[in-house]
């Protein structure tokens, strides 16, 4: 029973065209950050935007092929159209800061956030490139007892699960 | 200068067909937030699982009009292929637990996650119905310098950004 009052069709109509666009982490350099989600995890980099007032950086990637031609209004527009992608916020001077502290992944106390998760063709082929480039691993995929599942860090700590729509199928269904 | 050593056409061929599939959220009552992110927000449920061994339950809710036909297997293996899927994790029992501290939402200390972020064709028209429906803002549209940008907060207090891609181009190209 919903505490809203609006019936299915109502809840269709009124939210059409909403798009889950972004999930903002915060980094502390995103020379090694951006490097990481291009290079280790593949996607792309989709836009960069100052607010130097503020004095921080957005940065937005993810898993899409083509950025459209046209100026910048254009490309803007449609970057905050795509869904799935990963917002990385730089407030500047953290990189250069001995004292920074560092971020929260929030699987520690207190808790909240747990972590992104990427679908891949091939969890044991992802993970071995991943070794390759010295990620640090939360989970193996064969650790514990969910084989074929694994957890790495990206380069701020925040957790990212790798799965395989076929494995952690079969994981649930033994559940 | 990459600290990997893959050309852009290696590291697209290694990580072809990978998704963003999942931002993971845990929640302290799944019937208030899947309330919230159904009907509230718009999304469809599409996969619940349960882990009795480990007394977990995931919720899984996306922008996805139709869910195919098919069997678990079937089924299952779709949604892990979606991308931009919330999945949210229930612990069991918090729901009752009066001594329940809450999740942390990552911004304030120690920050980390900052928000989710959904595009919508009309910011106003959107944080209006949000407001009908008693929806916590953390930053109205009209607030502050960032006109036709809004944040709310999730049941347990994530922060989730809504933004049309017209008006926050219009904000970016400002700057």
């Amino acid at each position: 029973m919903s505490k809203y009052h609006e019936t299915a069709e109502e809840v269709s109509q009124a939210t059409e065209g909403y798009v889950l666009q972004q999930t903002m982490l915060r980094i502390k350099d995103p020379k090694v950050s951006v490097d990481f989600y291009q290079n280790v995890l593949g996607m792309t980099l989709l836009g960069k935007y100052d607010f130097p007032t503020m004095k921080f950086s957005l940065y937005f990637l993810g898993y899409e092929q083509e950025i459209p031609e046209g100026d910048d209004k254009t490309k803007t527009e449609w970057v905050f159209k795509r869904p799935a992608l990963i917002e990385l916020t730089h407030n500047w001077g953290s990189e250069n800061d001995e004292n920074f502290p560092g971020y929260h992944n929030g699987n520690e106390d207190p808790r909240g956030f747990g972590h992104i998760g990427i679908s891949v063709p091939d969890v044991y082929a992802a993970c071995e490139r991943f070794a390759k480039y010295d990620v640090e691993f939360v989970k193996k995929p064969d650790d514990g007892s969910m084989k074929g599942l694994a957890f790495i860090k990206d380069p701020d700590g925040y957790w990212i699960e790798v799965l395989s729509a076929e494995g952690i199928t079969e994981i649930i269904l033994s559940q």
